[in-house]
């Protein structure tokens, strides 16, 4: 891969008019090498090609050339990519870079006439709290534990896999949560993530068995009311977890449907008209999956003020939006495919409550078919980040056999096929989609990144990529403290507040230097992406702004150092490493020392 | 590229069930070398992926294993892969080949539980016939020409680019077609496909001004009524064209709604409520464009035995199918995107009149998210066919600025980019959407390929792909007696039936035996692909199907001689070359010289 070749993303580098309007002319700019002869740019509005040629808008210092040419936003999603006729024969340019040959439009650069997301995603940080095991006020310890529950002290083992796996109580709750604010504000986030809060029959809370009042065991509506506020009053922003694919079989809906089959609430689930069996998710009869063929569900869902959707939105609780779970499932059964109508519906439910209402998608898999689509405003980046990052840093020997449930479990790949994988997701979505989504180095859901990569250097690296990749960086709770986990459940971890010993000090003051790093640097936020190197064992690319260019380096082991050409001088800004100065030939040559992960800000 | 790669396609050879229903469970077989250890097959029921353990179905005599796997169609369309463990690690088998790092999902096999197309589609192979200029019958001498028509004697040459292009009128009709049927009959087709019949303003009839009435010119409706009886007779199918897209400005139904704002014809139409200005194809507004968002629109096209799309597939008429004029577009406008509900309307009009029907979009260019959607049958294949061999096998010197619009006309290209094109767009789509499109060297609407290619010698080359590889062959009149033409106006030459000396009858000869071939070969209309070999100057493949196989060699140009192991012997069935036998090691060695295509029969 050469620096030299033709670039274009969706940043506002490239893309100034990020929010276009049907109808409108939008100017896109290209920066190709100076032995590109003409260019233009092919778009298909109505469903039919147009070539447009680009025009020479200005030159670098080095020789490269910025072209711009115009784009029709013609349609809700307006396809385009560029063709560059230099020595060689003409190359196409598309989201998943340079090609020679002819390509499907699959890869092409997307611009959106949809509503665009809030503007405070773009510069969220999120950090994810799972409440049963964050922390625990003084009330806790007062309410009776449920009937479901196994009550256990604060510093008892979590358990991975079996039958006590969901019932295991810790107590934690949203009045321990507003306490330990400061924790956040010493990492710097300012997006608190929480999984479920409505009343359950687990600790998850996945299995909702209400949507209209707040968990008693986590404080109760009063206490979500205490926490918005104190999260607010930092000016941070609170998310929800919604779950629209099922309910818990709990539910008051449910034990409706079930008790009468002449109830109004029949319909919001799938019953066998003949033998009274009902849809589940994956077979799970305690969550029983919602039809949203109904009317009923969908007024429910989404109709007024106090529907599911928008009455958490609005005072006195205010939460700036929804993490919507098993999104990918969500309207999909046999013959049904509402998945699209529904995420535009819980969409615009939410920016009727608040017009900066967030709604993101949890996607395990490929969730690129399903962005893009005027409904979710992004996903939960598994397949495009979680799964080649931990690909490339997994340590030898660990096995982790739950992994997005692919058999065999984690794969060890270089850093080449954990660059193919990042891009292959990423060109298949918008720009905006792809920023907006959040990247995750683990969640409730999945191993700890600690426990995948081994050591506290290479989860600095992998927090380093987090914390300097376009998206949303989302932290699970605990991760910044080194926390372990072999799975899901098992990351599940109460906090340890009352053993500091434990905690990893370096690790989190890595993480704390990272997000304080993506906050200084424009570039880190809202910035291009440039890839420059991928070997086995290192990755290279630059994030480049109108404000300036930030040069990153994450190596996951020693190897042959990288040399570039054409960057110019360079300070350290992460890492350590010496600032980056030109040889007589103008390249720079980049530490071969590793693991490490080195920032510089181009200058 | 290794012919040891494992390998499955949408074949019967590898799904043996070929039209499977929503939820059943359907055995999918995959060919694999010897040292694969462990085979899943993952597919993502209601959008969550879920692994199926593969078995050991039997083992070939060169040590390939057949591998069997189960998968659930749980949705219309079931999207599945293969994980394949083995040394050197694990990797996906998509549709696009064999892959070391983890892939997003559209390249995924499909089975699609929708209705499958008409069984005889799979069978065909179309002859395109554009009526003025193929044969006239007695009876078009006596008709006077309209006041639009620059009336022609029949060798008049065709003017390709100019005001009078639309206007020429040679005068063909449809009577004058039934009586050449013996040609067509010579060269082994048995689907005629017309450009549209309805009466127009112009020599190419897409402007039409009626859809209940053929064109007068042509003979009417009796001569189509006579026609299709003829075509009938042979055992053969006929396919007419309708234009979904636009209408003529000469239509009855535009005239009503440009004379009365009132007139319900008015809603068909995209009309300004201000400016009074319409909406047109590219502009052009003799072409105004049908509003699919009207009630009235959808009544006129789908409903009932008299509407337009059920009207001709009816006796006395009783044609096969629709080819769908600009299908890309149809429906497209805007934020209006009906275009997949469009062509769901359409083929359930088509089916509703004949439960044979067939329904065949009209795409130049990337059609594979407008297939898989239980609307086209099949496409105009011009982007994963026609581009690919045009470019590998276009003339030293050629210029053909105007090929499907790409500026700088038909890129020459080597014979890795051509199959990289080829399987980019087959990998997008089912195999039955593949299969069931149509396969063209050009049409009315691009150059011939005799003036692509310069010579006879690669032009049997390309009609060899064409009748070799999967999909519908297509043959546009003409070519197979070498006709020449520089783009799309300049190809509607007129057939030189009274001046045989102009005929390329060695080109016929070849059109005729690779026809033959085709159907003589079980293989080549319903085997497997798999590509074996691929360099600038030779393509090289196996089409396999449960009643043997077939070796397919194309050279554009003299070369390395293609080595390939443990295909066995061989017998030549196309082009001369000598049968092939193993050498000690195994190997069979493919003739170096060319321009030449050959074929061999696997024994």
């Amino acid at each position: 891969m050469s620096h030299m070749q033709a670039h274009h993303d969706g940043s506002p580098l490239y893309v100034p008019q990020q929010a276009p309007r049907l109808g409108e002319v939008v100017p896109v700019f290209l920066r190709a090498p100076a032995g590109v002869r003409r260019i233009h740019v092919r778009s298909t509005p109505d469903g039919e090609p147009r070539f447009t040629a680009a025009v020479v808008d200005r030159r670098t210092e080095n020789g490269d050339v910025w072209w711009r040419a115009d784009v029709l936003v013609r349609n809700p999603v307006t396809t385009y990519r560029f063709l560059l006729d230099a020595d060689g024969g003409p190359r196409w340019l598309t989201a998943l870079g340079e090609c020679g040959h002819d390509v499907p439009d699959a890869t092409d650069f997307r611009l959106l006439a949809y509503d665009p997301p809030p503007a405070w995603a773009r510069d969220a940080v999120v950090y994810q709290i799972f409440p049963d095991r964050f922390a625990r006020s003084a009330a806790a310890a007062d309410r009776p534990a449920p009937p479901w529950a196994m009550p256990c002290d604060w510093d008892t083992p979590v358990v991975g896999r079996g039958p006590e796996t969901p019932h295991q109580f810790y107590g934690g709750d949203l009045d321990g949560i507003a306490a330990r604010l400061d924790h956040l504000e010493r990492l710097g986030v300012n997006t608190v993530y929480l999984t479920p809060i409505f009343p359950a029959r687990s600790n998850h809370r996945y299995d909702a068995a209400a949507f209209d009042r707040v968990d008693p065991l986590l404080g109760g509506d009063a206490a979500l009311a205490r926490l918005a506020a104190a999260v607010h009053a930092r000016g941070w922003r609170l998310i929800g977890d919604i779950t629209s694919n099922h309910t818990g079989d709990g539910h008051e809906w449910f034990t409706a449907a079930v008790a009468d089959v002449a109830a109004p609430e029949r319909e919001l689930y799938y019953f066998d008209a003949e033998a009274g069996d009902y849809e589940s998710w994956n077979g799970v009869k305690s969550l029983p999956k919602l039809n949203w063929g109904s009317a009923e569900l969908r007024r429910r869902f989404l109709d007024g003020p106090d529907s599911v959707m928008g009455r958490w939105l609005r005072p006195p609780y205010g939460l700036d939006g929804w993490r919507v779970d098993v999104a990918n499932m969500t309207g999909r059964r046999g013959a049904d495919a509402y998945t699209h109508e529904v995420a535009a519906l819980l969409r615009r439910a939410v920016v009727a409550a608040r017009p900066d209402g967030l709604v993101l998608a949890e996607h395990g898999h490929d969730y690129t078919r399903d962005l893009d689509a005027d409904g979710w405003h992004g996903t939960m980046n598994y397949p495009g980040f979680t799964d080649p990052i931990w690909s490339w840093l997994v340590a030898d020997g660990v096995r982790l056999p739950n992994f997005l449930g692919v058999p065999g479990g984690v794969r060890r790949r270089d850093g080449s096929a954990a660059l193919a994988t990042i891009r292959g997701f990423a060109s298949l979505v918008s720009w905006r989609s792809y920023t907006h989504s959040w990247q995750l180095l683990g969640s409730h859901d999945s191993a700890r990144i600690r426990s995948v990569v081994g050591d506290a250097a290479r989860q600095e690296v992998a927090a380093g990529l987090l914390c300097t990749l376009p998206g949303t960086p989302m932290i699970f709770a605990g991760d910044e403290l080194g926390l372990r986990g072999e799975n899901g459940e098992a990351s599940r971890t109460p906090m340890p507040w009352d053993r500091s010993e434990s905690w990893d000090a370096d690790t989190f003051a890595r993480y704390r230097a990272l997000v304080a790093l993506r906050r200084a640097q424009p570039a880190l936020r809202h910035g291009g992406l440039r890839w420059l190197h991928a070997d086995a064992d290192a990755l290279v690319f630059v994030r480049e702004a109108v404000e300036g260019g930030v040069l990153v380096l994450a190596r996951r082991a020693p190897g042959v150092p990288v040399r570039l050409a054409g960057l110019g001088s360079a300070d350290n800004v992460y890492g350590g490493a010496p600032g980056l100065a030109p040889a007589a030939d103008g390249a720079v040559t980049l530490p071969a020392d590793g693991p490490t992960f080195q920032v510089w800000r181009l200058v």
